[in-house]
């Protein structure tokens, strides 16, 4: 089974983007807000979290599971710290209104913690990273997310793979953007070695037992292994206090799941931590510093000569300077089902 | 081989730190500070962090690879920045005089970064996040290291073994303290494998050409394996620029290894993040959510019925209940080597 591909541009592929959440009942300046962190993710080759989420996100608008109406209050608790209610509105609104309300204190006082609860799903972290590296700051930030991994040792899946995502901005080429969830692996990689009938290593997942498997069916009954067992346990759990128990949102098994209950508030909660290091040590002692972090890392002699050693989002980064130039490559059929979502 | 051991009570083994501290040439109150630290570590089982360095610690004051008159700098950026120079000082009193003015600037503002350059190894993170939930606040916190791990394809260490912690106050019994580093397994492990002749797992260290190795022997010539591979490995790198690049410090192979040269300053950096849950969700609010969080995790139906579900940081606060009830049990040999240098 091979899959054709149409090639649109960053610009065409927003507007239709636009379009869809219009259709779906958003304003135009909400719109605009999400297509831009959906078509971002695309631009990086994230794309499962980009114009493909387009019709699961619409149909919750549409359904009332996710609020097209929300009244998204940013409630500034200290000149650095702010608090969203996102009043269950779509994710990256939410996010976006976040990410804005936490520059504004950043430029202030060189330091913002900006949490958001009563959210939805928001797409991928590195689209937030990307926009605080090019406004000039240090950003840390995570969600939470519906449960599909076990507290080390359990047997049932009360934790999400909540992502957490550190960056820094780079004078040069691209920034520093590490973007990760908790899991050894993804979902989707035990979804194709069921397909293509492979086992999958040892340290991938655990049955509905919450014992060790390499069967890939027995896998998707059961729950993803964290990074480093208890380790990525454990972190997961700091994203989620981090990310629920701060902002007075919901955490671990509280939060209902979008797939099961597409009808239902998710509950989902964020954070975005920014660092202004111009307050710090200075923007160009900064840029030289980096300047030299990113020369160690890239020339660390590789053990295969042919896969130099990277650093976090430049792959990602890569993609997106091609992206921007040549535009995105969209599989047809996802294409023809955005343009009809748009048409509509 | 067996090791005999002696019961100390926690005061008494306070009380020889602190003298062994004031005969390498520190203040009272600086002795006291590394003293609390180095103790509070012993007391949570995190004995390779506790007093068995002070021999190495007092050593390096004695040659002058640590600073022993250093004067360290707190410099107050902004409302809720500040750097710290730690001048080349002992690590945990550096830390200790960075978690203080932390500590001020969080009850002025609700939030506090604070970062560190020109230390030294500082000790474990648990002994200041446990401070931090004491003082009721939220804490983020990491520090670089000496190379021992290499960046993920490479096979050279440019990387440290960087620990990172959250850490979040709970009403009673223990707090929530997340303390990793960034190795699946720690260099201790791979050494006792050595010693009794067993292969180690694959997937916790590579040889000297970055090759996947189960041979001990081999591993202990080469790397430390991030946890999650790429992943465990990009999350070094970000809390080396948290910890280095942000505070203006010393980051990757710039940071010279105490092991290897004693007598060089290392330029370790540190950095803490506090942030008050009273200015965002109020004290109790937050206090009943870490509650319910707590509950969630520890019901969760375990894998095997006797290894039931924990909480990081748990296991280490009911051996600190022990060790305050009961005293800290220390090697004889570790106890007399101790007496000799608080009585020298």
């Amino acid at each position: 089974m091979t899959t054709a591909y149409t090639k649109i541009d960053v610009a065409s592929l927003k507007s239709l983007a636009i379009d869809v959440f219009r259709h779906a009942g958003l304003s135009h300046e909400d719109a605009g807000m999400a297509s831009e962190i959906l078509v971002e993710a695309d631009m990086m080759g994230v794309d499962t979290h980009g114009v493909s989420r387009l019709e699961v996100y619409t149909d919750r608008l549409r359904s009332g599971g996710i609020n097209r109406d929300a009244r998204i209050k940013v409630d500034k608790r200290a000149p650095s710290l702010a608090l969203v209610d996102g009043d269950n509105g779509l994710g990256p609104v939410v996010g976006g209104k976040a990410l804005k309300a936490a520059f504004e204190m950043v430029r202030e006082t060189g330091i913002a913690y900006v949490g958001c609860r009563h959210s939805n799903h928001f797409g991928a972290l590195a689209p937030y990273a990307i926009r605080a590296c090019e406004a000039g700051f240090v950003f840390v930030g995570g969600t939470n997310a519906s449960t599909t991994i076990c507290a080390w040792g359990g047997k049932e899946a009360r934790l999400g793979n909540n992502p957490f995502s550190v960056a820094a901005p780079c004078r040069s080429g691209f920034h520093f953007i590490l973007d990760m969830a908790m899991s050894v692996a993804a979902r989707g990689k035990i979804r194709a070695a069921r397909d293509s009938g492979e086992p999958i290593p040892q340290g991938w997942a655990v049955d509905q037992n919450g014992l060790p498997t390499t069967d890939p069916r027995e896998a998707l009954k059961g729950f993803l292994l964290p990074v480093g067992a208890y380790k990525g346990s454990g972190f997961a759990m700091a994203v989620d206090i981090l990310s629920g128990v701060l902002t007075g949102g919901r955490f671990l098994s509280d939060i209902s799941s979008w797939v099961d209950n597409p009808e239902a508030p998710s509950g989902v909660g964020h954070f975005f931590l920014l660092i202004d290091p111009d307050r710090l040590i200075g923007k160009e002692n900064f840029a030289d510093a980096m300047d030299r972090f990113r020369e160690l890392v890239l020339s660390t002699p590789a053990a295969d000569a042919s896969a130099p050693v990277l650093l976090p989002g430049q792959l990602q980064q890569t993609r997106r300077q091609d992206a921007l130039a040549n535009g995105i490559e969209i599989p047809d059929e996802l294409l023809a089902a955005i343009r009809a979502l748009a048409a509509r």
